[in-house]
């Protein structure tokens, strides 16, 4: 089983993911989609007026303030527009997908984070009526289902809590949680750029490979989303994963590019 | 099997509506839903100033215009807002949902009008680029393959064409596509009326029971919404169901009240 990871950038080329996705499931390999929405959840919340609000943690993890409306817009951007547009995409390349929220079938289960630490210039706050949490226990049975009967799952957050609220979950750290329930031992990762760069202003500076065991020191001096594809990747091997390819989302063969080591393999 | 198609009203109450699910499933009952979301559709259309535009058919039959920019409306708050909202609802209620659109799985699988008239000022006019179609196809096997492992699938508009476009569907009609499908014998529409009204100015004027031979003389002189509940019911009997309660979703016990024949019954 291969778990497919998609960045919710602008430039990600649905039609060249969908021709790999397609190539795959010929040679009989199971599939499931976990995909962001980033791009066209800034451009919605813009729209209505409700611009998405970063906050940075005290250890410097950058993430979205999620209130109960940055939860509607939230909803209408990932399970609405991108997550059916993504199904229609490839019910046209004759992949049977299934778009779904960790809501439904209660698929993520996740612990809600009451109030969280923010850092606002040089200042701790604490901020309250936040609704993010965390991924904990998935819905592998379903899961199971759909793929034995020949479904391709297309995941997104948000999850849902213990206290049955939705709530806002990071991607990556839902995806480790899945390695784990579903023993998943390759994860391939897109998104808008060649791999990760040794230096960020310097497109060409992908780094090859990376051990799994150095995951540590590369979080030093990655920022933002980087830094939390990081940590998902370390808590994925810590759950059992093998092998994860990060690759470039914007261009042809992009799966194919990923797995024969043109963006950067951790292993 | 039990097929409860519930509106897209404002007023309509989801509480009272699980409260009575979660009764049914508790009696061993296997059930699907069915749901718009025209309220809150049209709330965000108005909010990203492309409001909600209504053409009228030579027949009179009022629908929505729906073009590529109605469509991103239209999966924004009824896959994104309203269903996952239904859906968290539900599993607050320990009802397990799912909530899935037409385009999942190819679920409802539509042909797409390419042309449709309507009238405006007394002239007929051609339309093209409009993205609605009527839904001839179910994916009866998924919907079998859920309920048998004890899902709720929770569903909406839109379907997916032949073409693999994404196009807006008359929900009533697929429900009658599905009581085919399915072998639905009983279906269940809740809105914001206690029933269907002989005057439509006087509430309570709700005509108790129809019999499905005399569908026909109501479609005379009903309009709007109510003339394709009509047309969704009649297509619903040719195609085998037995019996059709139409209740008040605004009310406690919405369901029970409906099977107890408190709005209109047409058999």
């Amino acid at each position: 089983m291969l778990l497919i990871k998609i960045g919710g950038g602008e430039n990600i080329n649905w039609e060249y993911i969908c021709e790999d996705i397609a190539l795959l499931i010929q040679g009989g390999e199971k599939i499931i989609v976990v995909h962001g929405a980033n791009a066209v959840r800034d451009d919605i919340a813009e729209r209505l007026r409700i611009p998405t609000k970063t906050i940075t943690s005290p250890s410097g993890i950058a993430s979205v303030y999620t209130d109960k409306k940055a939860i509607e817009v939230l909803l209408m951007a990932y399970c609405g527009l991108v997550n059916k547009e993504i199904v229609r995409t490839m019910q046209e390349h004759a992949i049977n997908a299934i778009g779904l929220s960790g809501i439904d079938g209660k698929l993520w289960q996740a612990k809600r984070k009451n109030a969280i630490y923010a850092v606002e210039n040089g200042k701790t706050k604490l901020i309250r009526n936040s609704f993010v949490g965390k991924v904990e226990k998935i819905n592998a049975p379903l899961l199971q289902l759909l793929i034995q009967n020949q479904y391709v799952p297309v995941l997104t957050t948000p999850a849902i809590s213990y206290e049955n609220e939705i709530v806002n979950v990071d991607n990556d750290f839902a995806v480790a949680v899945m390695v784990q329930a579903l023993e998943i031992k390759k994860v391939i990762s897109l998104f808008g750029e060649s791999g990760l760069l040794r230096d960020m202003n310097n497109k060409k500076s992908v780094i090859a490979k990376i051990k799994k065991q150095e995951l540590e020191e590369y979080l030093t001096y990655t920022k933002g989303r980087m830094k939390k594809k990081l940590l998902g990747a370390k808590k994925a091997f810590e759950n059992g994963l093998e092998a994860m390819y990060w690759g470039d989302g914007r261009i042809k063969h992009p799966i194919k590019n990923a797995l024969e080591g043109k963006g950067t393999i951790i292993q």
